[in-house]
């Protein structure tokens, strides 16, 4: 039944039916945590024989000595490694430690405060401004924000960011400095960005010469279906444009192997490269190359698309639980769409407007936690108040299906009580 | 024979004699590098018993997942294990990947462009100075300097810095923003700095409430004799006077586990500790929690001090063999004096004025490289031109006793020249 249909009579008897399903998960104390897009535990175990191939008697001394210091650029046999899995040059790739959201971070203060690519440190160029693919990933934004950059939402559809704004905005607006984009398996909305998309991103030509494409490629290998979504290479295509100097590309093994300790990699152009890495040599004493080069040898054993496929067994059940869980609980309600993605980490879900903030209020008055309602947006305001990001990977199966139920259950409510 | 009471016919046949001596080791084409503080490998050899406590039967999940996200403050054994161990407390400590220098980057950076202690950020508080004690280290030198900040020379003496100089400087200057301090074994002249004198530096009173002494303790446990000379615990001599939030003590296992990966810590007041956090969180997705629990195991197993020692067994025989060397081939010609230092990493030569460059130049096209003349003092200016820093610790003990006497002749050579 859609609950727009019906009468505000049969709504009140619904809410009051849906009340007394709340209240018994209310009674169940129910205590889950759906939050963050983490790996569970089976997934990190899969990892784990990366220890066997260290020991007191393995030698660290191949390219460089692995235990020492320098090489801020990474170790050959990884940069060659993951720019031959790239398909770029190993001169246009740099490896940092786990986190590629800390090399984000970092690039943009240095724009901001030494300036790039000949530019006035843009601390000096007055107001700031981001472009923001929306839904989003709210750890980027919060940079962004930290950072006191203006954020522009742009429209998502299934082929990726409007791109007739985004080319407007970036070759009109000098103070446009940047974009946020996760182009494969979207983060929330598993979006892979089309061809056409791809090549018009290579093609711009911003107003500001100091403008990046911060390509977040978190999820490049994460197929739910071992089914590969093809994504245009960013890099290649703007390099073919002689504009590899706006492309900064990101990717992890955050959820390859660890999350907490994995190697991270930015892919941009040599000039690009050759500026980052005189600030990095005054940052740091350079990476954990004994932690890059046990990735190098783990990667040797165990190929990564195989790995990967462990890893969807691991999760695809997941995510078809909580596709199944909503069908059968939203059911034709009509209040409630979400996503069902190729890849990724997360389900996008998009409730009755103005109801997402309630829904999760009541799901962690029940005990269960979701992302935030408003995260997937900039300064945490979503407009419409309707989008919520489901974390399906790190609960286990069994506590997946209550929380989802309890989440189902909750929007109804709030749904109800808004239309009524 | 002192050089300088030769007559002029004297130093000249002196000066033919050390050129022939010179010419040989040129005839010998050696390739050697003395240029940085590094550990050699007989010492990284030390720690890999770490990797015999992991396999994949191992148990990675303590206090937490170490293999999942977060924890930005470090794990809580890792924490608790330093913390006891500077005699802090735990909520007085953060853990950072391999690089303090990275952590007193970005700590540096931060003050810049958010602000500290509820001051305006100091990008909008016009020129910014900074105390170096001098001879001091280059890698500070070279952070301050990036970020603009006017670099004052503070003399060193057997008790640490100035201390007159230093407190007339802060208390009366509010654009002073930090001191450099390597406060034990002082890169590169091995002084400890005296009780008074880090009595002295808990009692400042800064004009500037942003004011901060980076304590950068890099060589607390590094002696040569297995006789630890004591050092006060500036911590918590600031924090008996109320004055903890001006302190920031640096530590890390770069030179007792492994130079490339290890861990580093920072210690200071738990306010401090609370701004950190809030930005950290938004720069990174955690430290390397793998490599911090392995830390942890293999401290159990091996306690520092005993570690330490044979660290020293390694190193204090090329010490040793350097005080002989000069020694032997400097012997009272008196152009130089040099260190002689109970712990830390390196042996400071003040030669003659005016000849550090020359000597460094002669010792280079020999085929020897050493720390280039005037990296010890900001802006690579030795006012002087005499200071040279000595690392030991990288070479073979071959060719460090080849190195040391390249180096001898090639500073007599540059002495005679000036003096004749």
């Amino acid at each position: 039944m859609n609950y727009k249909e019906l009468s505000k009579a049969q709504q009140k008897a619904e809410l009051e039916e849906q009340k007394k399903i709340y209240q018994k998960y209310k009674d169940a104390k129910l205590k889950l945590n759906m939050a963050r897009g983490k790996p569970c535990s089976e997934q990190l175990e899969l990892s784990m024989p990366m220890f066997d191939l260290i020991s007191g008697a393995t030698n660290l001394q191949a390219s460089v000595d692995m235990r020492n210091y320098g090489e801020n650029l990474g170790i050959s046999e990884l940069r060659e490694f993951f720019a031959d899995f790239c398909n770029v040059s190993s001169a246009e790739l740099i490896l940092s430690d786990s986190s590629s959201l800390n090399i984000m971070y970092d690039n943009i203060q240095r724009a901001i405060q030494f300036g790039i690519s000949g530019q006035p440190p843009q601390n000096t160029q007055g107001k700031l401004k981001w472009l923001c693919p929306v839904p989003g990933y709210d750890r980027h934004f919060a940079i962004t924000e930290l950072f006191g950059c203006e954020m522009i939402n742009i429209p998502m559809d299934e082929n990726g960011p409007d791109m007739d704004m985004v080319e407007h905005l970036v070759e009109n607006d000098a103070s446009i400095k940047g974009i946020w984009c996760v182009p494969k398996y979207s983060n929330p909305s598993g979006v892979v960005y089309s061809n056409k998309t791809v090549k018009r991103f290579a093609a711009l030509a911003p107003k500001a010469k100091d403008f990046r494409i911060y390509w977040d490629n978190a999820y490049m290998v994460h197929h739910l279906y071992n089914e590969d979504i093809p994504l245009l290479n960013l890099y290649n295509e703007a390099k073919a444009n002689n504009n590899e100097d706006m492309v900064y590309m990101f990717g992890s093994t955050s959820k390859i192997t660890f999350a907490g300790a994995g190697v991270s990699f930015l892919i941009t152009s040599p000039a690009n490269l050759a500026y980052l890495l005189k600030l990095i040599g005054i940052q740091t004493i350079g990476p954990n190359k004994i932690n890059q080069y046990l990735h190098y040898l783990f990667f040797q054993n165990e190929q990564i698309p195989s790995l990967m496929l462990k890893h969807s067994k691991i999760l695809t059940p997941k995510f078809e639980l909580v596709d199944r869980v909503l069908t059968q609980e939203i059911g034709s309600s009509g209040i409630m769409s979400w996503s069902k993605p190729k890849g990724g980490y997360f389900i996008s879900c998009d409730l009755l407007p103005g109801t997402a903030k309630r829904t999760i209020v009541l799901s962690k008055e029940c005990g269960v936690i979701f992302t935030p309602a408003g995260a997937t947006y900039p300064y945490k305001n979503d407009p419409q108040n309707s989008n919520v990001r489901i974390a399906p990977t790190f609960p286990p199966f069994n506590e997946l299906e209550v929380a989802m139920k309890v989440f189902a259950t909750s929007a109804k409510i709030s749904a109800l009580e808004a239309l009524i």
